[in-house]
This record gives C-alpha cells, sequence and structure tokens, in this order.
C-alpha cells in the first residue's frame, strides 16, 4: 500500500480543533487506500514558552538540557494527535524520535540525522494503525534527545518519507504553497504548481521562509516528493520534485529578497593564493556563516575581498576580521550593514543567457543603484541599498512576469 | 562517597525560584560530601493542564497515550532543574526514565518498577555531577513511556535510593514531616520524628495523604531510610524507617480519618467454604478494591459479610453485588454511604493489649456510636456515623496523646 507522510506545523496543531482537523486528514488519506504517518510539531507559540522558562533559569542554558526540553513540546502534540484518533474510531500510536531510533550526530540543537528505524512503524502500519512521530527530535548515541534546529520538523517528515519510500511528503501550512516571491511584498504573486528542488533550495536558503533548506536537501538527495499546501484548505500547493520537461522553458520561477544583510568588504589586501582561504577559515572558527563571496583584483598584487553576511553574525566577523587583517596585508575594512539583496532563481537560467541583462534593466528604469553582483547556476542576485530593496523586487517581479503562473507567461 | 536522594514534588518546583531553592539543595547536599540524585515531579499544576488538554480531545484517552503526554511533565522540570544549576556553577544532567532504563511492566498509568540501570547514573555522579531524574515515569519492555501512578515520583525516588544503596531518600514536601493526625483536624497533632514503614503503611492507605503506600512498600521491602521533610525550612523531618527500640514501648503512633468510604452489608448469605470468595472474586472482576472486610455468624447456615470501600467504587460494586446475590443466596443487600472509618495505628499493639479498650471507652465518653470494628495487627478502625466521625477522631487523639511527641507521652 502506498505510505503518505503528512507533517503539521506548529500553527497547525495550536489547540484541539485544531488537531482534529489534523487527524481528520489523516483519516481521509488512509480511507483513500494510503498508510499514513503523520509527523508533528510543538502546538502553537509552546516553543517560545518553554524557551523562555530556560532563559528565566539561565541566559545560556546547556543545549543538551535545552534539547531534553524543547522535545516535550512534539511529544504533547503526538499523543494528543493520538488521543484524537482514538476518539475519531481511528487506531492510532504515537512515538518520540527516541522510540522509532531517528539516530542523530551529538549536535544538540542542530543534529543531523543519520538513520531511522523504519520497522516499528512498518509494524504498525500494516495493522492499520495511523502512526504519529514527534518531529524536530532525535537521539544520539549516547541516547541523549537531540533537535534538529530550526524547521527540524519539515526534515523529520521528508526523512521519514525517503525512510519509508513514502510517495509523497505533504507538508501543510498556514500558505498555501510557494509564490514566486513573498505575496505580502509583491501583492500579485502567483502561486507556484512546481518547483524543482534547486529552485527552492536557492529561495529557502535566501529567506523564501516556506520550508528550511535542510528538509529540501533531504528530499533532493532522496528524491522525495514533497507537497506544500495549506491546512485550511484541500486545494493543491506546490509540488517540490525534480526538473520536469514543462519546466525547461521558464528562466525565472521566483524572486526573493533578504534584508537582514551586511557586507564586509577588505580594501586591497594581498592577492596573492591561500590569502582567501585564510580569511574565510579564520572568520569560519568565528561559527560566521558567510553567504557570497565578491573578489575584485585592482592590480597584479591587489585585489578587494567582500562578502555577504547575516546582519546578527556581524560583530563576531568584525572581530574575527580585526584579527586576520595585518597578517593578509588589508588596508581597511569597509563595512555595510544597510543593504539589501534582491536575487532571481529559475533552473531555465542553465541554458538561457539574457536574465541578468533584464534584471539589470530593471533596475536601471526603477532607478535603483546596483552595489554587486553574484550569481550561481540557477540565481542572479543584485546588492543594492535597503530603501530601495522592495522597490527593485517589485520591478524585478514585474519584469519577469512573476504575476502569472508559469505557463501563462510570454518570456 | 555517600548517595543521598533528593525527591521535590510539584509544589516545590513550581516556578522558576523555587526550582533555583531546590537546586541550591542539591549544591548544599554534595557541598556536605554527598553524591547527589534529585527526583523532581512535574512542576505546579501542569499534570492537571495535561490531563484536561487530553480530555477536550477523548473523554477516555487511551491510557498508552495518556502516559506519553502525561511523562513529559516531568521531562521539562528535570531540564530546567539541569539548567539552574549550571547557571549556579554546578555540573548537571537531566535523564527520563527511558535513559536510565527504568523498567516497568507495561500497566500504563498504574506501572510497577521491574528494574533500574544504574550504571549511568554512577557514572555521572562519578564525575561530579548532580543527576537529576525524572520522577513518576518508567518504560515497559516495548520502548513505551510508562507512569507510575498517584505519588509515583515517591516511588521513583525510593526505587532509585534502592538500586543506588543511598544513605537516605529525602522526600521535600510542603508539609514539614508525618503528623499523629491531620492538623486541619486535630490541631494540636504533634510532628513525629521517626515512624516504622508499617505504621506508615497503615497511614499511607488510610489517607494520610503525605506519602503513597507504594513508595513506603519499596522502602520497606529494600530498607531504604526516607526522610520526609519540608521544602521551605532546614529542620529535620520524619524519618521513615524499620522499627527502632524506643518504639517499642509506644502503643499508639498515629490516627486517621476516611470519610470518602461506603460500606456494603450482604444479609443472611449462605455460609459455606468458598461462598466469600465467590463474592469477592467477582467484585475485584469490576476492578472494585475492598478495604475491610466482615463477617458475622448469624446460625450454622447463615451469616452477614460485609465490606467498606471508597465511595467512587459504590456504583461498580452494587452491581458486581447485584449480579452474584442470588449465586450466594443472599437475602437482601444493605449499602451506607453515610460513614466514616476512624483509626489509630502503632507497632507497639503487638505486643500489649489495652489499645482497643482506650479506643471504644474514649468513643463512648464523646457519645460516638460505632457501627462496627476492623483490626489488623498494628491498627484498630471504628467505623462510625460520618457525621461524628471527627468528633471521634479528637477523642481517640486525645484518648492516646496525640498532641505530644512519642517521648512525651504518659503511656
Amino acid at each position: 500500500m502506498p505510505i503518505v507522510v503528512q507533517k503539521f506545523g506548529g500553527t497547525s496543531v495550536a489547540n484541539a480543533e485544531k488537531i482534529k482537523r489534523a487527524a481528520q486528514r489523516a483519516i481521509n488519506a488512509f480511507k483513500e487506500g494510503n498508510q499514513v504517518v503523520v509527523v508533528a510539531s510543538a502546538r502553537g507559540k509552546q516553543t517560545d514558552e518553554l524557551v523562555a522558562d530556560a532563559l528565566e533559569l539561565n541566559s545560556n542554558p546547556p543545549k543538551r538540557e535545552m534539547d531534553m526540553l524543547l522535545s516535550t513540546g512534539e511529544q504533547q502534540t503526538v499523543s494528543l494527535m493520538a488521543m484524537a484518533l482514538d476518539s475519531m474510531g481511528h487506531k492510532a500510536i504515537s512515538f518520540t524520535g527516541t522510540q522509532i531510533r531517528m539516530m542523530t550526530d551529538g549536535a544538540h540543537s542542530k543534529a543531523r540525522i543519520i538513520s531511522i528505524d523504519a520497522d516499528r512503524i512498518h509494524e504498525k502500519l500494516d495493522s492499520d494503525h495511523i502512526v504519529i512521530v514527534a518531529g524536530f527530535q532525535g537521539m544520539d548515541d549516547h541516547d541523549d534527545i537531540t533537535t534538529l534546529g530550526r524547521g527540524g520538523s519539515d526534515t523529520s517528515a521528508v526523512a521519514l518519507a525517503a525512510a519509508l519510500n513514502a510517495k509523497v511528503c505533504e507538508i501543510y501550512t498556514d500558505v498555501d504553497g510557494i509564490y514566486t516571491t513573498d505575496p505580502r511584498l509583491y501583492k500579485k504573486a502567483a502561486k507556484m504548481d512546481q518547483i524543482s528542488y534547486d529552485e527552492m533550495l536557492e529561495l529557502a536558503s535566501l529567506g523564501a521562509g516556506v520550508m528550511h533548506s535542510r528538509a529540501v536537501e533531504f528530499g533532493k538527495k532522496y528524491e522525495v516528493n514533497i507537497h506544500v499546501r495549506s491546512s485550511l484548505t484541500n486545494d493543491p500547493g506546490t509540488l517540490i520534485t525534480e526538473e520536469v520537461p514543462k519546466m525547461e522553458g521558464i528562466l525565472v520561477s521566483g524572486a526573493t529578497i533578504q534584508k537582514e544583510l551586511a557586507k564586509i568588504t577588505l580594501v586591497s589586501i594581498d592577492n596573492t593564493p591561500g590569502n582567501a582561504a585564510k580569511v574565510f577559515s579564520h572568520i569560519a572558527k568565528a561559527h560566521v556563516s558567510v553567504n557570497d563571496i565578491i573578489q575584485v583584483e585592482i592590480n597584479a598584487e591587489k585585489a578587494n575581498l567582500s562578502f555577504t553576511l547575516a546582519k546578527s553574525d556581524l560583530i563576531d566577523a568584525k572581530k574575527a576580521i580585526e584579527e586576520i587583517k595585518e597578517e593578509v596585508h588589508c588596508e581597511s575594512v569597509f563595512v555595510r550593514d544597510d543593504i539589501a539583496e534582491v536575487s532571481v532563481v529559475g533552473v531555465g537560467m542553465r541554458s538561457h543567457c539574457g536574465v541578468a541583462d533584464t534584471m539589470f534593466h530593471a533596475l536601471s528604469e526603477a532607478k535603483v543603484n546596483i552595489d554587486s553582483i553574484t550569481t550561481s547556476e540557477i540565481r542572479i542576485s543584485c546588492i543594492v541599498d535597503k530603501d530601495h530593496g522592495e522597490k527593485a523586487l517589485i520591478a524585478v517581479c514585474d519584469a519577469f512576469e512573476l504575476d502569472k503562473p508559469i505557463d501563462k507567461r510570454s518570456n
């Protein structure tokens, strides 16, 4: 029998009524002839409340204990969901991460999944149970409880779908799918029927915020069909999947903006092999993660080295740069924290030119100055003044017709 | 190094301030040269809240899922306690019942402890950690989470003290020890310095309410010194231990009253071997637990059979009796739900007479009519009209000088 994994986020299980609604969805999928595994997050704002309880006792709580604490939120939801299913006349059983041997490494608060013991789940599915698994949590090889970090329940669900060879992993959320861009910033944004893993990864890491990139990476690695859809309606949402033929003609799938960004430039460093590596390995030691790197040669001996990073990492990064700047003969350091990055993403870019041209033209028409440009195989990003960010996004969306579903566009 | 187990109930860990106070107690015991294991209950009214959440979804929640839900309360407390200890500069680690292999049978909501893996606890104690264990919970051999029922955290603590061969198991509570009787009913009640397991068992099962009888049974079986004391002061409380010589002269240690009691009499049943067994095995099948049994012969063929039971079981019991009454040729059934049972308890009764006499005399002086009397080796109970219950208790307490500590009494 085909297996469906359904994941419900915190807002979709926030109270008894919503838990029942989620349970009803699971029953519907079961009645359609599927075996059903539900993955649930902590209810509503519960994780936030537990974090507040912890901080009241310890401003820097040990991560192992924090995982121990936070994992209770999901455990409560899954047992309540099993009770709801039981009262609706359906066999159900809940499991913690420990109980299904969701083995992870020992990196508390951001653990990575290593393996899952699917046997106990299959056994219960085969005896007509709906199986409910606590998202976000696993255990390491010391029997300690771990958590998977932000968006962890999505990752749990996709990992389970992979381990169970599920036909689809449905992610129920409070939006009805993935949009070409953030509808709060571009009201005309269109919902996408499907999107490739690679595009979604660019969108997720650029701040689209609907799904965490680790879950998408997992989906890509194990070829899990991920269906992002609304918990409030029965309408189909957006399918995240391999590239499909009809997508090939499309140059740009979506656009994003990142606002909480900073940029550091090391002016006139020695342009010798290994110098950039020195800078970035030193920054990595400070646990600062770098977004994009731009190096521009000034002459044969000297270059300007810039990189973007989350604004929240700026203090740590500046400190690290101060420590290394003499070693790489940097003349001065220039920091901007008043920038935004506008990006367009699309697998079609791989085999087409003209996207950059369209984007620059649109920004120029909108009188937006471009600070710098970075590209990947399926993405073009422009750094602009923060004050011009939203204007820039709208201009780019209009230029690429992101107000229309993919099959209605002229490009 | 000696090991001390400290158990903190829900009211003693209800908020951040109280958790810190409990943590400080653990640190103090550590600084006095002990290895320290803390057992904690769920915070404040949290268990009640979780039960309410469950009942909102299912009026008769599956017990396995209820255990899964309720066990989160203790898990939250222990992780928060570990964070508190960490912030106070002390090494600490929390464990769930699962993590220390607190193995139980599979009787969800009232599981019995089978074994504990003390190795992981010893390992952490030996590296100077204060170890914090979630009370009330265990796991069965299906890896399912179980709970130990009412008073379960006391049982967890005493069982751990036994498994670790601790010198004492300290039960911190909101009263400062065990009293000769309920101070709310007899204002002059005196605190006892010590009491034997057997006496405490009679007092606990008769409704003294300070400690659950299963914890005391465990303590008796493994000879654990149990120290019931206040979480608000440093004064010593009451030590529950083996009989000690100085207690031998004392006839009566304490007195109790049970008000939520009913009594059923089967009038004139056949007085043949096995007839009473038939009645009580049928009642047991209805999950009604019987307190005391009184059988009185009417003649060679007939007897009256009475038993007392919790008033909450009365409906089930009456139904069971209706089913069996013809089989045992019972003439009629007589039910009283307006009774109270007043008892005196004391190991000294074993080798002394005169206690019953003193008790009956006191009740007679107080003009309390005695419905019936039952005794055990260390207890005498009188069933009286409920309206006379408190008056009877006070008369008995005065007669046995229960307003004085044991060594100040004249008897």
